[in-house]
Order: C-alpha cells, then sequence, then structure tokens
C-alpha cells in the first residue's frame, strides 16, 4: 500500500477474480465464501432498494436470512461492464447481475468500491439496484 | 495530485461544498451549474433505475429533458451519510436526497465517487436508487 505502489492489470485481474469466485461460490450455496469478497469491516456498507445495511456481520446476517433460511439462492450472473482505477489503492466497478431459480430471481446494476487492504482486494461498498420488474 | 498528497479535512470540506453548490444551482433552477459537480468528460457514468448514461453532455442532456424542457426542476436537497476517503484523490461519498416541487418528486439514496482533477474535486460516478413510490 501507499506511494510505493500503484494500480496495474494485475490488481484489475485480482479484482474480476474476487467477482468470479463470488458468483462461483454462490452458485455453489456457500454464503460464507461468496461473502469473501466484501471486506470484514463494520464500515461495509451494502445499500439496495434504498435500504443501507452496515458492517459485514449485517450483510451476512441479511443474506443468511434471505437466501440460507428461506427460498434457496439460486442462480447468480455476475457481468462486469467496467473497471476503473482510483490509484493507488481503489478501484470501481460497474457490472450487472443477473439471479435465476429462486423466488427473488431479478437483475439490475451494481456500483462496487473495492479498496486494496491487508487481506488484498475487497469490496467496501455495493450499491446495488434492481430493474424495476417488466410486467 | 500524486503522492505528495493525502485526504484532508480540507478535502472532505470540498467535497461537501460541491455538493452544496449543485444543491443550490438546482434550487436556482440552474442546471449548467449544477452539473459543474460532475466531471466534464466522457468517461462519467451516470446510473439510476438501473439504466447508464455515460458522459457528461449525455447526462446534462438528459438532465434537460426531464427537467428544463418539460415540468421544472422543483426543490432538491441532499444530506450526505458518508465520506470515506480514498487516499489520495478520490473518495466515496454516500447520501440522500429528496425532490419536491416538481411531477418527478421523490428520494432515495446515492453513491458518489469523487476524484481529483485538473478542475478540483468532481464526480466521476453517480449511482442513485429511487426509494419506491409509498402509496
Amino acid at each position: 500500500m501507499g506511494c510505493a505502489s500503484s494500480f496495474t492489470d494485475t490488481d484489475e485481474r485480482t479484482i474480476r477474480g474476487v467477482l468470479d469466485a463470488q458468483a462461483a461460490a454462490w452458485n455453489e450455496g456457500d454464503i460464507e465464501a461468496f461473502m469473501e469478497g466484501y471486506e470484514r469491516s463494520d464500515a461495509l456498507v451494502f445499500t439496495s432498494g434504498a435500504q443501507i445495511r452496515r458492517g459485514f456481520d449485517e450483510t451476512l446476517a441479511r443474506y443468511r436470512a434471505r437466501y440460507v433460511d428461506t427460498d434457496g439462492m439460486g442462480t447468480l450472473g455476475l457481468s462486469v461492464l467496467e473497471v476503473r482505477p482510483l490509484p493507488p489503492d481503489a478501484a470501481l466497478v460497474m457490472g450487472r447481475y443477473t439471479l435465476s431459480d429462486t423466488p427473488h430471481a431479478g437483475g439490475g446494476l451494481f456500483t462496487l468500491v473495492f479498496q486494496r487492504g491487508p487481506s488484498g482486494w475487497r469490496v467496501i461498498h455495493d450499491h446495488t439496484s434492481a430493474e424495476p420488474p417488466t410486467r
């Protein structure tokens, strides 16, 4: 970290790899492994549908309540539209997600901010917007 | 810019000042002055309701079409919930907005990424989510 480092192609590949690993974990029904992509911190922010969740533990608890304890996680697809470096130790990622094979099926857009910390690149802020239902 | 600089309290005040100036400009009906808060670049991203606008010019055109040419801009209120530095030259801002006195009235959450560039601190990415209507 700090001024010796810069944002490289390897950093972008690492970030894309974090998202690939998250989708793979979700599709194996492993919510704890999915959550590895997020910063394990009370400072984590996850906002979706104008609601704000704060902290890793609350985010995990809400995911568990919504998916694992109830109707199943379904199939998650993530498509990265843009990675914008905020050098040296942060990056902005925008993409689309689709979720199928669950009563919570849908899709939409996400904006993620990644930061490079002691554990590597992790999501520190997730703003997700579901597309309006099309019927 | 670069490694000589860091993120200071002055930077946070400047960023909050950009948002205050945007709200004031909006409430004076001055869409060009409102847009001064955004990076004047084709790389600007503005996403709202799962639609993506790219570039300063398209964002301005969409604002003009939606508000100025039609029903009026109404009254905008911005409330900053969090400023998170991404040092040295970027920051993440989350807040709530309310818009009243217009047929487009509503409110919701925004996530902004600011970057320090040649013109100072400007928004390079805006992800806004309207709250679902409450009726």
